[in-house]
């Protein structure tokens, strides 16, 4: 009964990833690599925003805690500090039976809902955040599915659509797409540093309607893949748009810790709508959405997210919860690391320095790889990257000589996709082609994880940079 | 533009559970025991299968492996057994970056998946598995709702449908619904031991064809609630009849580890199905979910599970990889878990002993649990228990006295609901009412669970009989 003709046709309308062709490639390289065939010595893989396969060292305190937590006998053990020990005996206190393989309440630990609403209100300046409007799951991802799934049907003429940037982080578009919602682009401002523009999103509004029914926008601040981070004043402009005409406001802020620029800050758009005052403060619909994958952390494997609700009416709040409660619970580790994120070590606290050094030393690499691969991908010809001001990614412009894109064409490729095949059979350096996450029509992008170690990162650069130039010579 | 009346039809088609009624008022008795102000000592929550929650002991090598991976540290201590160790050391070297901070493959980490695979035959009697069938989710329930996700649409002018057991686990139920599935029920025969019967296969799909497009059948073996285990002839003629309807098999059969009776013994539908050859074993499509949260193991918080798909077309398979690839990966511990799942130590390793005397312990206690939970239950006048063969429940029939079925009726409560408030707040038991997973009209059953230590089992019977004995004398 299962013939492709029979299946979900919205199912049927999600395409392979356009970095499938890079990933498949990667393989082979893989392979190549290992009976010595090649003329570089390793794989850099930047394809993902994933800090531990690039290098970066986990943070001891969250390790050592959940090590405690799994197995308790460490607890009593003394190659723990005593503060991870006595963490791991609280979180554990959160769980039934003691153990972290019971379920836990559908929205998290109750404690743990607790101490990610006081983050946020702290993390806000006082804005009051309440459990009630708080979901623990596995990723900010499932949060937004969730969401999704209460926000588009296929009632009446036309499907739902959801306003969506272009470029964006693909899994967010494909969320949409499997659910029957069309996604409709804004495209976003490169040259003014990828900048949302509401015109722009007027347009993108405008154009939809004939072809949808729009109900929500998704914006992700800071950016992926353009590292783009909001001003107030933007976060202002993008709070009337929506509320003007009528739009759930879906704000992903996974990188809300990975603010690398020194004029930039993170404002989280609960704290900016609150400070817009009544009516908008008491009326616009949002889903603000965190991970422990993303910033500093790093813990990707671990999953867990959670999104937070504002505004949402409670009738509507019960069928959330009722979305939510078909999951049973997201993993009990992954809740836990989601608290130790909230709330660290504080000072005095055995473990405050080691915590601190780690997590300094973390964000200093960071921004120190964002300036380097700012100041090299500018310095070749036919690159621009526009600065990056937080996220996990850069997203550079490479013109590409009108030879190559010809032989892309040849190829059966993207332009974009050609030259990250032949970056990652030529040079060892996987990254994901600009049409993987949307692109003005006509040109080209490369994306990679700014998460790992400097030294890798200096030796990506010298890889891309030899190529580059190699890949230009030759199509000249 | 989320007022109720314009979400998605088909989430604002999902109801509150029935056990709700029962689970608000457990807060309410919770609260009390604090204060000391109820006749009890305490409460025995057995409304879900959770092993932990019911007092079992988690399997210490699983902890200890899983420990070590979290905290490498542990891998160079002699605090944990070698083989620990090596296990721990061998599963991380599974992972990027040697964290399970890293995201794994979409699948699942391909080692891992391997030994699913290897697994799967071996318990089969050398049918084969292929890697390339089988994906890893967060749970069996994630892996059952991606299937779903596949066979249920909206197009053409019926919903599809889905054949479900009655009773059956609600949250499969929920999972139909809230893609805009029907469920067709059928009803499974209590008086036979809760057996599958053709004939009713039979009913439910023609008397669905009028409202809807009928496209698979799920089964539970063994069953939850019902703790049925079918025999090799009832398997086939539910795999002919699906074969001859064109039907997807839906195979839940998380409970396989869990066979308490000696008569029964588990198979799966992989198996039945190979062995009844060509041309049913070439083309009937089958998918088969296990987890790590039931069984011996346990591990609920963990979220482990995964599907195997057998007989699904290629160019369908491919739709599969992309909606599980939405999804990122699984949790890496719980991925981990599942591979301790299907490579326990084995004989001469240094775990060896441990492991097996706590996992007979733990299968010991659960049969003896069964045992005295049959015992019991059908010496109670107006109690009723078939064999409970497998799984992780008891389902007794309780044929309520007419005055108790009008006062709950009074009091706005479905029969069972009405007695599992009384028995909660009577006697300190928090069970699950029939009415929760569905039954004939006008019986009336409760569920709990036998996943609980000897003790609590030998108490929580007392507490139900010295209950019930009060409840029939006060509505007779």
């Amino acid at each position: 009964m299962s013939a492709l003709r029979e299946i979900n046709p919205n199912v049927r309308m999600m395409k392979d990833l356009e970095i499938g062709v890079v990933l498949k490639r990667a393989a082979g390289v893989r392979e190549m690599l290992q009976k010595g065939k090649l003329p570089f010595t390793g794989l850099i893989d930047v394809s993902w925003g994933d800090p531990h396969t690039g290098g970066v060292k986990p943070i001891t305190f969250v390790r050592q805690v959940l090590a405690a937590c799994l197995y308790p006998q460490l607890i009593s053990s003394d190659k723990l500090p005593v503060d991870a020990r006595q963490r791991a005996q609280k979180l554990l206190a959160c769980c039934e039976g003691g153990s972290v393989g019971s379920y836990t309440a559908t929205k998290g630990a109750p404690q743990i809902v607790s101490s990610v609403a006081e983050f946020i209100s702290r993390r806000d300046g006082g804005v009051p955040s309440s459990v009630e409007n708080i979901f623990i799951s596995p990723g900010s991802q499932w949060c937004l599915s969730n969401v999704l799934k209460l926000l588009i049907h296929h009632q009446g003429s036309a499907p739902s659509g959801v306003l969506v940037p272009v470029p964006c982080y693909d899994v967010s578009i494909r969320s949409v797409v499997e659910l029957g919602g069309l996604s409709v682009p804004y495209y976003l401002q490169e040259e003014q540093g990828w900048e949302v523009q509401v015109e722009e999103l007027n347009r993108a509004f405008e154009s939809s309607k004939e072809i949808c029914n729009p109900v929500a926008l998704y914006i992700i601040n800071p950016g992926n893949p353009t590292g783009h981070v909001q001003s107030r004043r933007s976060m202002q402009e993008v709070i009337r748009f929506v509320s003007e005409k009528k739009l759930f406001l879906l704000a992903d802020e996974v990188y809300q810790d990975s603010v690398h620029g020194d004029k930039s800050q993170f404002l989280s758009y609960k704290k900016v709508l609150a400070e817009m005052g009544p009516p908008l403060s008491d009326s616009q619909e949002l889903a603000s959405f965190h991970s422990v994958s993303k910033g500093f952390m790093g813990e990707c494997g671990l999953r867990g997210g959670y999104v937070e609700l504002t505004n949402v009416e409670p009738a509507v709040m019960a069928h959330v919860y009722r979305l939510f409660s078909k999951d049973s619970c997201a993993p009990v580790l992954g809740q836990m690391a989601l608290e130790l994120m909230v709330n660290p070590p504080q000072p005095g606290e055995p473990s405050y320095r080691l915590y601190t050094q780690e997590t300094q030393h973390i964000r200093s690499t960071l921004r120190h790889n964002v300036r380097r691969a700012e100041e090299v991908l500018n310095s070749l010809p036919g690159f621009s990257c526009q600065p990056v001001e937080g996220g996990a990614f850069v997203f550079p412009r490479v013109d590409l000589p009108p030879r190559a894109v010809l032989r892309a064409k040849e190829e059966g490729m993207k332009p974009d996709s050609f030259y990250c095949v032949r970056l990652l059979e030529e040079a060892g350096v996987l990254t994901g082609p600009g049409c993987q996450y949307g692109q003005k029509e006509g040109s080209s992008h490369i994306r990679f994880s700014i998460m790992t170690r400097g030294d890798t990162m200096e030796e990506l650069l010298r890889r891309i940079s030899c190529f580059h130039l190699q890949f230009m010579k030759e199509f000249s």
